[in-house]
């Protein structure tokens, strides 16, 4: 029973060609939009042709389930997400959901026996990139969101989540019965591409997660005061711009800290205003993500961000308001799926690399609810969020295997 | 013979409504566009009325001539310019033509009579805001931008600045026919904000210019590898974001040396790519603006930026790619008219400072035909290109007192 690399390829190119533009580089498919309703209608009818029940739940969550031999033995569970950032590749979430799709096909067409249901799931709105919120389909399943919690997130056109949730045919007053029950679940595995480059650097060809980063996100707005660039002598000026340059190496020096190791901060969006040549800029916006596996230094971080950008500010005659967006501590994985996928690789003849996970994702949201593990397969160069994100087609096929064993290992030995 | 402040606050109004949008803030009046050609024809009905005679060149400079009463003698003139930059000021370049009329309805009022005629001029497209280059109208007058100039230049939207002319009913074909006649001309004053904090600082109330920073633009492009926020350890990053920082920096330090007081070398525009919080930037480009009164120390501060730009991205291993944008050599105006408007003020009981200009203006251009002087009124705060520049009327009026006392002083002394 071994995957087909063709037809991972297959379901890899048919997914990432429903996006926005056929012009603009990489995939366009925002959470809660006509493109991801329409990814997930692909999955759906594909997995009703392999026999499976499929329905969706009242936060845009796609199911089909597979019976088990066993009626009254909860489910086990696989999926990943379709929704993308702007512009990005054509493997992030969607590995996963091409992944389970095989993984059915296979068990389909090996009459594959299990005693517990199998439910392959594709979760909406994986991506915070349209609402600020990440994973809002599994944070709902989990029970984290709730309909009170749609009316005050945002896009950047003033939409409301709920209103997103009306938009494609959803009830946001319905949401609560979109949460999963503890009873119905026995255990979930996401496989998902690395988003970095530990696998590849360090030659291996899996991942199993152990832990997933927390992240902070701030906003830091720095104001000074425009002023012709000719005009203005150096020791008159209060350049937003500059005093912006100091906080992000600021920004850098936290995280490069000896005793920081394993934090990873980053300022990935600048605003700069009025943005003229010829204008010393009056205001600068700097987007701060801090993340790590240990929820007191994640913390300690953050605040030494502030607290030096503070001093940088006060000490360059610049304004700084601190806006916090958004606060996920680390999570760590169920410890027994972890070790039962790591004997799903050796029984492959593959060692794996036990390692966090840096990126945020589905996996640590359904944790919360049942005992949760993540399969990683390498990203090349460690690009992702970006048309050039990569993964080979035979690792992805080597994942889906241990995808498939573990599943089955799980199915055999959980009580 | 006094200026009127409430007269030059309703000439600065006047001009200041005619802009793009009633709802953003600040004035918007691009070059060659139908709201510069509309302020042009204010100016030019207000000069009819008070007796000059009125005419546009190819360039779309706007003349009214008041006779001398020797007709053989050339021309004294003065004037500014009424395009603006987005979202700019209500002063910048309306200062001076505000303070042109009034003049000339003091001289009309009073009756005063002149040797030499006296020619109020407004230029077209001071500002580089739409096509990059600045001050195109005194360019065309001065002979250093001609009709084969016209076509490589474009805006945003891909217009070049022949297709501008046409559109706003100019002939570009026939701009050698703006050029200014050495013969025609015996000096000219232009009148403009400071854009600076120096008259503010030093509690002056009037600037006499002696030399004009010349200007090196660059444009420096960093690219990394785009990757995530979470899942790429600090070590194997290559951040477009922090090494443009770093260059930031780079560019401040490089100005702030003490050999190089005088030096004044801003960022004021910085892209980046993709511009997403959980992104590690791809690309950043930095817009760079190096001005200097001396022009080797201006060559010598550009190249050492580029050089600090290359190790610092080459330590960081990430590309750069330098593209120079304009250079343009500092310009000493004539000492024989800045003496004259030194004595006009003096004569008026005004101490002037006499400073340098770090902004580029029409005068600097026109001085390559005529002798040429400037005066400053000051910049609340130094700010400018931004609708918060301001500058006190009862300023602008004793900077008119001296204009008026400058012209006729010229016409007195010269030969």
């Amino acid at each position: 029973m071994i995957p087909d690399p063709a037809r991972l390829e297959r379901w890899i190119d048919t997914f990432a060609r429903i996006t926005e533009s056929r012009t603009d580089p990489g995939v366009t498919r925002l959470a809660y939009t006509p493109l991801e309703r329409d990814a997930h209608a692909v999955f759906a009818e594909r997995m009703a042709e392999l026999g499976a029940t499929v329905w969706v739940d009242a936060a845009g969550n796609t199911y089909a389930q597979r019976p088990g031999t066993d009626p009254d033995r909860p489910a086990i569970g696989t999926g990943s997400h379709l929704d993308s950032v702007p512009n990005a590749g054509r493997f992030d979430g969607i590995a996963g959901v091409a992944a389970a799709l095989e993984t059915a096909r296979l068990f389909a067409e090996h009459g594959v026996e299990h005693r517990h249901p199998i439910r392959f799931v594709v979760f909406a709105a994986e991506e915070g990139a349209r609402f600020g919120q990440a994973c809002t389909g599994s944070r709902i399943a989990a029970g984290l969101t709730g309909p009170d919690d749609l009316d005050d997130k945002r896009d950047a056109a003033g939409v409301t989540l709920a209103e997103a949730l009306r938009g494609v045919g959803l009830d946001p007053a319905r949401v609560a019965s979109a949460r999963w029950r503890r009873e119905d679940w026995a255990a979930f595995v996401e496989l998902h591409i690395e988003q970095g480059a530990v696998l590849e650097s360090s030659h291996r060809r899996i991942g199993v997660v152990d832990t997933v980063s927390g992240s902070t996100r701030l906003r830091l707005d720095v104001t000074g005061r425009a002023s012709h660039s000719g005009g203005t002598p150096m020791h008159l000026r209060a350049d937003a711009v500059t005093a912006a340059a100091e906080v992000v190496l600021a920004v850098e020096a936290v995280a490069t800290l000896t005793e920081r190791e394993g934090t990873r901060a980053t300022v990935g969006k600048i605003d700069v205003s009025p943005g003229s040549i010829t204008t010393i800029a009056g205001a600068a916006s700097l987007w701060v993500d801090v993340r790590d596996l240990d929820a007191d230094r994640q913390a300690r971080a953050a605040a030494e961000i502030v607290e030096r950008a503070e001093a940088i500010c006060a000490r360059r005659g610049v304004r700084l308001c601190v806006r916090p967006l958004a606060e996920t501590p680390p999570v760590p994985l169920s410890g027994p799926v972890r070790e039962v996928l790591v004997e799903a690789c050796r029984e492959l003849d593959v060692e794996p690399a036990v390692l966090p996970s840096g990126a945020s994702h589905d996996a640590q949201q359904v944790n919360t609810v049942t005992p949760t593990g993540m399969i990683f397969v390498p990203s090349k160069d460690g690009i992702s969020h970006d048309p050039a994100e990569w993964t080979d087609v035979e690792d992805l096929a080597l994942g889906t295997a241990v995808l498939a064993a573990g599943l089955l290992r799980l199915d055999a030995t959980l009580r």
